[in-house]
This record gives C-alpha cells, sequence and structure tokens, in this order.
C-alpha cells in the first residue's frame, strides 16, 4: 500500500489553492484505513473554508499529499487553533515530525467518479475506466462511502467478464509487479472460507523438496480465526523485508511469509475494507482480487482450491463450475495457467481451528505422527501432486505419488525446517503446543453420527475464544462428519487464554454448537475430485 | 432524528453479554453523523473483547443502547484506561453527565443485513424487508458502508414502483407522524436544485391569508447556498419546539420553520448522509423522500414544482414526465393529493443567491417593490394559484387570480410579518440588507446576450463565498437568460465576509463563470406550464 499521492503522478483535478499554514501535530488515535484529520473549532482556517459534515480535505506537507475525513474540536488538547492533527496512520503517510507546517483544504472529488457513476447506472465500463477508478481507490481517494458504492455496483451480474478482466489488470497495474527470471513460479491459493484448511504450508514445502519455485506470501486473517501468515508465525517469522525474502526463495526455492509489506495489488487491500464488512464476495471480485495478487507477485502456473459443501462459500457443483470458467477466462486473457480443482468442503480440514492448532496439526503431517489428520495430509499431497504435474518432466497422474515420497521420506519436513530457519524459526513442540489454559468441552447430547459442522459457527466460536490475535486460543475437533459419538463424549474443545474471550465463545456454542449429530444416513455428500 | 435504542423496541439479534463497567466521558470531537467511541489501547476490556479493525460497537448507559465505530488511542488525555471516550453526537444521544457507568460490546450485526444482501444480489424485496431495513436505519444501526450500499442497491431502476412505494411507507414508519385535525393541509416541494427558488417563502403566506393550513417546515442547504430554512433564518427564529410551532399554525394557519426538530422521516436524514456525498439522487430514492416527509407531516395535497433545464436535476420533458408518474403513483397509494407542476428550470430564480439576498427578494415581491424580481413573482403565484384550487370552494383556473389580488394588496405581506413576529421576528431592511462588505463584480467579456446561466458552477460559486454559514454571501445576478449585455457590463456581484471566502469564489469564477453570453438565437427553449 502506497497511501501517498506524490504531485508527479496525480491525475486529480487541481485543487483550490491551500490556506495559511498550520502546525502538523500526531493525534494518538487509530482510526483504522481512514485517514482523520483533526481541526480546532476556531481555527481560522476551519472558519473560512467552510467546511461542512463529512467533508473530504486535502492535506499537503513535506511535498506529499493526502486524503482525510474532518473531525472539528474544541478541545486544545487534541489540537490548538494553529495546529492540524492526523490521526495515526494519516500522520505516518506525511512522514515528517510534529511542527512541521501543512496547509489543508477541500478535497476535489477523485477524477474517475464519473466513471463509478456510470456504473452505479448500471453501464458497461471499458478498461480506462477501471484503470482510473482503481488508481484512485489504490491512491486513497475514495471514501468509504464511495467505496462501498464501487464494490455494489460491480457485484454479483452487474460486470462481464471482461470487465472483470480489466479489473483485474487495473488492480495489477496499481501496485509492484516481481519477476522472478524463472520459467516455472508456482502457487496455490483456496478462495477460502473453510477453518483449518492449511494446505498451503504442506504444499509449498513439498513442491520445494522438488525443486519447484513457490516464493508464497499469504494473507493474515480478516474474518477467519487464521490465515495461513498467522499459523505460520507461529513457527517463524513472517515480517520479512523483500529483499530478504528473495534470498531465502533464491537459497531455498521457497518461503511462508505475509504478503501485507509488498505492495502487490494495493487495491485489494483497500476494497477488501468494505468488503469484508459487507460480507460482499462477488465472483467478479474474487477473480480480480485473487488473480490480480498472484501475477502481481510473479506467479505463472496457480492450481486454485473451490471447496463446495452447505456452509462453503460455494454451496453447489454447477456454481463452482460457473465460478470455475470466470476464473479460467481472466486467467488465460493475463497469461497465467491456471487449475482449478474444486473440493469437499462440507467441514473443516484438520482438527485445529486458531493458529497454534492448525501449526500443531500441520507439523504432525509433515511429522508423519500417527495423529496427524489424514484429511489435510491426504488434500495437500493432491494439491501437491496437481502443482508438481506443472512441471514438464512429470507426467499427468504421477504427481500425488511423487509428493507422497517427498512427505513420506521427511523431505518435506527438512525443506520445512530450511524456511523456518531461514526465516527466523521460533520454538515450537507440536508434542506440547502452547495451548490457551482455559477450556471448554462441547459434548455430544445424544448418540449418534456427526452429520454436519458449519464452518461458518465453528470460526465464529474459535475467533471468540481469541484466535488469532491470541494464538493458543481455538477450537480443537475431536470429531469429524460421518464419526459416531455417544451422548456425553465430547465433539470439541474451545480454548482461550483470557476469562472474558472463553466467555464468549461459551455463549456462542450455548447458541449453537456448529455440530449436529444425527443418523449416519443423513451425512450430507459432495461428487468432488477431492 | 431519534438515534437511541430503547431495549423495548429493539429488534435486533440479542447481543453478546457486556464485559466490565467502564466510566462514560464526552470526547469533544465533532465526527458529524457517525458516532465513535474511544478506548484506551491498554483498556482491559479493549484487550479482552479482541475488537478488530472497523468494529461496531454497542454502547450501553443509562438503560440506552447506541451503536459507534471503535477509534483506539494510546493518549490518556483523550481517555484513559478505565473510560469509555464518546464523539459530541453519541454523548448527547446516551444523555447522561460524564462519569456515569457504561458497558461495551460487539455490535451483532442489524437483523435486516440479510434483507439488504437480497437487494444488493437484485431481488425484489418485500413490505416487511423494508420495514425492517428503514426501521435499523433509523435506529442508526446501518455502518456508512452498509448505507452506502442500501443507497447503491435501491439506486435507478433497482427498486420498482410498488417497491417505491414500500420504502416511502416504511419511511413514514420509522418516524413520528402528525395529525392536525384539519381536512385540507397543504404543503409544496420542489425537487430542488434551482437557486434562489424561494417560492415557499411566498406561496405560504398567500394561501395562509386564503385561511388555508400550512404548517411548512424546511430543510436547512445541504448541497446548495440556501435552503427556505437558512433564508427564512434571516426574518425570522426556525427553530421552535414542536408545541410553540402548532400555536403558530393554530393562530395564523401557517408557519415556515426548520425541520429538523419534528422528528418525521429519520430515516430519510441517515440516508442523505450518504447519498449527499455520493450525488446520488435517484427517482426512486427523492419519492421516498419527499412524500415520506410530507405525508409524516400531515398534509393532505401537495403541489410539487419539477424544474427541467440544462443544468437542472431533471433535463428534458420525457424524464420529468417519467417521474411524475412515479410521485403520483406513489402518493395514490398513500393517500395523498398530489399536484405535478413541470416548470422552467434553465435558470436561477430571482436574483439574489445566498440567505440575505434571497431574503431581500422575497421582501421586495411581498411589498410589490418596483425592483422585486418578476420571475420569482410569477412562479409564486402561479404555485399558489394552483394551491388554492385545492380549495373545492375555488374553481379550476380561478386560483392565480386570487393569490395575484392577495399579493397587491399586501395581505401576503401582512401574513408574513404575522408570521415572522410569531416565530420571533429579526430586524430586516430590504432597502439595506446586510451583505457581504467584501465584492467582486463579474463582467462580460463581449457584447450580446445571456444565452447560459449554469445553475451547479453559480450555486458553487455562491457556496464558495461564504453561504449559507455567512448569512450575506452569495450572487447577486444583474443579468438573466436572454437579456442584452455589453462588453464590460456586470453580469454578477459576488458578496462574501471573509478574504479567504472571496479569494475561493474568485478563482472558481475565473475558471467558469456560468454565464455564457452569446447571440439571441441561441438562448435554449422549455415547454413547460411555467
Amino acid at each position: 500500500m502506497n497511501p501517498v499521492i506524490t504531485p508527479s503522478t496525480e491525475g486529480a483535478a487541481k485543487p483550490l489553492r491551500p490556506l495559511g499554514e498550520l502546525t502538523l501535530r500526531r493525534v494518538a488515535i487509530d482510526t483504522y484505513k481512514e485517514n482523520v484529520a483533526y481541526l480546532h473549532r476556531d481555527c481560522d482556517v476551519y472558519r473560512a473554508e467552510g467546511f461542512q459534515a463529512l467533508s473530504k480535505v486535502e492535506v499537503r506537507a513535506n511535498g506529499k499529499r493526502i486524503l482525510a475525513t474532518l473531525n472539528v474540536t474544541s478541545d486544545p488538547r487534541i489540537v490548538q487553533c494553529h495546529e492540524l492533527g492526523l490521526s495515526i496512520d494519516a500522520f505516518a503517510q506525511i512522514g515528517v515530525d510534529p511542527g512541521y507546517p501543512a496547509t489543508i483544504s477541500q478535497a476535489e472529488p477523485p477524477v474517475s467518479i464519473a466513471a463509478l457513476h456510470r456504473k452505479i447506472n448500471g453501464e458497461r465500463l471499458g478498461r480506462a475506466d477501471f484503470l482510473a477508478i482503481v488508481r484512485d481507490i489504490a491512491g486513497h481517494r475514495y471514501s468509504k462511502i464511495e467505496l462501498s458504492a464501487f464494490v455494489v455496483a460491480t457485484n454479483r451480474g452487474e460486470l462481464d467478464r471482461e470487465e472483470v478482466f480489466f479489473l483485474t489488470e487495473a488492480m495489477i497495474a496499481s501496485g509492484r509487479r516481481l519477476d522472478w527470471h524463472e520459467r516455472l513460479v508456482i502457487d496455490k491459493h483456496c478462495i477460502g472460507g473453510i477453518p483449518g484448511n492449511r494446505t498451503t504450508m504442506l504444499v509449498v514445502p513439498i513442491v520445494a523438496a522438488h525443486g519447484m519455485v513457490c516464493p508464497k506470501t499469504s494473507s493474515r486473517a480478516i474474518t477467519s480465526p487464521a490465515g495461513t501468515a498467522d499459523t505460520m508465525e507461529v513457527l517463524a517469522n513472517v515480517e520479512l523485508p523483500f529483499e530478504r525474502l528473495c534470498d531465502i526463495v533464491r537459497d531455498h526455492r521457497a518461503c511462508l511469509a505475509w504478503g501485507g509489506t509488498a505492495d502487490l495489488s494495493p487495491a485489494d487491500d483497500v476494497l477488501i475494507s468494505v468488503e469484508r464488512p459487507l460480507s460482499l464476495d462477488s465472483p467478479g471480485q474474487m477473480v480480480a482480487s485473487i488473480l490480480s495478487k498472484k501475477v502481481a507477485a510473479g506467479s505463472s502456473h496457480l492450481v486454485l482450491d473451490i471447496p463446495i459443501g452447505p456452509s462453503a462459500k460455494v454451496r453447489s457443483m454447477p456454481e463452482a463450475q460457473k465460478l470455475r470458467r470466470l476464473f479460467e477466462y481472466v486467467a488465460q486473457r493475463l497469461g497465467l495457467s491456471l487449475d482449478v480443482v474444486i473440493t469437499d468442503g462440507r467441514q473443516p480440514i484438520g482438527r485445529g481451528i486458531g493458529p497454534v492448532l492448525e501449526a500443531r496439526d500441520v507439523m504432525r503431517v509433515l511429522q508423519n505422527h500417527p495423529l496427524a489428520p489424514q484429511d489435510l495430509r491426504q488434500k495437500s499431497l493432491r494439491l501437491a501432486g496437481r502443482l508438481l504435474e506443472c512441471d514438464p518432466d512429470i507426467r499427468g497422474g504421477d504427481g500425488y505419488a511423487i509428493a507422497r515420497d517427498i512427505l513420506d521420506s521427511g523431505r518435506a519436513l527438512e525443506k520445512m525446517r530450511d524456511i523456518m530457519q531461514a526465516q527466523g524459526a521460533k520454538p515450537f513442540d507440536p508434542e506440547r503446543p502452547e495451548l490457551g489454559a482455559l477450556t471448554f468441552d462441547v459434548t455430544a447430547e445424544r448418540d449418534g453420527v456427526v452429520t454436519g459442522i458449519d464452518n461458518f459457527q465453528i470460526a465464529r466460536i474459535a475467533q471468540l475464544a481469541g484466535a488469532p490475535k491470541v494464538q493458543g486460543a481455538g477450537v480443537d475437533l475431536l470429531r469429524k462428519l460421518g464419526e459416531s459419538v455417544k451422548a456425553g463424549e465430547v465433539l470439541y474443545r474451545v480454548h482461550a487464554s483470557f476469562p472474558a474471550d472463553l466467555d464468549f465463545a461459551r455463549q456462542a456454542s450455548g447458541r449453537d454448537t456448529a455440530i449436529r449429530v444425527g443418523e449416519a444416513g443423513q451425512v450430507p455428500s459432495v461428487f468432488v475430485e477431492f
């Protein structure tokens, strides 16, 4: 993300001339991704500018310009009359010391607002429109309200597939693009929604052990109880300077890092800030978000996992096939080789849900431990097999067996240890993982068979228990779909580190345990590749 | 607006149990219509709750609940660890003294979010859906992001006419509804966009002088240089308790007050807070907004003014006719008698643009002053005539002459003085209005005829000059459409009270004067009723 607008690259309308200078002050308020500027009510500039409610203002200092929402105060302890206060993030964007001179003026609307209005009115937009809109979004020139309008106006069915391609292309152009100078740069991705689905941490060491280049950057959890970056962080440092990542990839063929520092598809991060609160994840936006990050990261081959199930993001095979075709169309236009696999998303993968619990499962699979979750192992081997088959020397169908050999022989574990060491390993013992010490068990109310696990509700319980902020918090599943259970037997155990968290999780599971116990014939089936 | 959620009327999902109590503190920051809660970063509750970026929180104190966006600070001068800070508006909503105990918890999403998602996905919504959505909006349970999503998802073409009726009905139900216990309660309204269009302040005294009941509440300017309430405020107090308004209407048959305190269609005020920054004013939303306010205010008969012109909100007759039919359909379903007139919106009405300048024009018309703007007089008489014809004793076509008699005889002026007196008259001399002392003139660059006046740009210049905040600021038009002008003659004079304001207005008019001078044959024509 590069929220600073440098005048040279600025395409916005000419702003009004700013008034007299004020003195910059850092206001120690964290307003998240919304820049806020604070003026005193008696400040001359505030009076003269005639700022109104919800004013968007432009702050200039140190040759930089940022946009912000204006808040007005009468408390001189926050800002005095001659001062211009900026919230924590906004202040950091200007990058100067307190006391620096600054000016403030009313912001003109971003140049792409006319295109946004055309989209709101149902028109089809062209390549130049998407470039202008995404440039303004990446430049933090859209307010939350305008971002929300864009996300809704480009929602389900509002974008045709070529528009999705234009959007993706514009999102790639909005940030940095990496070039690894390798013929094959592979990546895997899952569209999300399945707790515990940490196959990335197994697939990457397997394919890297085979010699393939896999510079994997992942996100942290946004609405889930753990992202790959959160789980990897239990085992090693994931926030590394880009140059260090390059060294690690050169030495070990792979890395497992957080992607937040790489400035890849920065518009995506901004859009996510409104998509998540709205729980909007339309096919077009999903395709643009995922493929823009992959292409910007320099990937040449991608295996994409679309899980389907009653509580997965995609609930039916026709829906999955439609999504697959959209991914394939855009990937082809971008020159990205894409292999889509549609998988079983009826329940979480593995047993643990939460960073430490998921790290435990991953390490057990790598160690070929007797308690390793077999579903996580199998899914990872199959995905790794598909990725290995991107190697032209490997025959179609042979990938799985090669992946299994690499895992069974301990070479995957060895590669994982190399990566962890290179990133800065942290002490971790999968036999004694540091789980939250406070626990409660959720038990079966009747004899029967597990006929349903609600991915969303079980994830919510893990989050309320503290995951991913509290690494040792989460849910440990002791029963999976189709398994028999007797009344009173434990279905899952919740771990937390703070009484309040435990209490929240208990209330939520009391309202809905997320696990249904019924008759054997009631287990839903899905017909998928794996 | 009644942003306080009392537990008894609350339809939202059961919230999680709140944690330990904090001490309420008023943080003197004006965040406009967005409630903000401030917690110290080291506050136990913040830690234990696991609040995340963009968290929506629920604050409870004094038996009331409000929703707010969370900001986090490390500055104990803003809030200390045991304190819960609230922005100015949010604090006022709770209505207690600082130091009062309060609790904070994560807010559950509003119950109507599922219906919002169905609308985003293009489904048609039913009556109950609109009721639920509007109830949540009026209860301040939607975030700006969700409001924006609703506004875009119900934009142009997304609502059929029955849905517009459901939305209007729900907006009426969200607030107070007045009953004047009169057979005829008349009102007039203009869809807006034409500067200087202060016919209300002439129509109301005329029809009230005839004896009709016209309890007129108006808005302040939101994006324009003056609303009726702003202009009336030059002449009299407009912020009156509801009970006082009732007395005035009983005594004088009319009032001319600001509608902001009456709690009529409160959801509308909330929606406007995102519609305005987005410049969205789709037909469905316009109809729902206007008609909900009128019905809630207890009107039985409404004359609605739709101006058309190249820089008006409605640019063509077919568009105006389509809008008229939508207004008529919804009004008929609501039992409101509606008379739509399509008028000339090619240029401002009257000469002054800005509160004092417009008050001057209004008073000159009432006084039958030789300098009274004839267009304002004519339009007001025609509108008043249409309203008078709501009286079953007046024959169709006779209204205009009756209105003219009332105005020419001085009875309208007398009624206006009664109303001003009753509301608390302010000293005002139309011969010596208190205009901003700083001025500049914009002159014609060539000989010719005025062929165009851009409503939007002339309004913008008046706003930059300080209107409506600075009452005496604005634009005084000396030439109107079709009038001859010689090079160097003044087209309009800008008044301001502050050098910076004058400078802004000068820059804007330097870029675009808003007035075009050309040949007589180039004056655009419109074919309208008046």
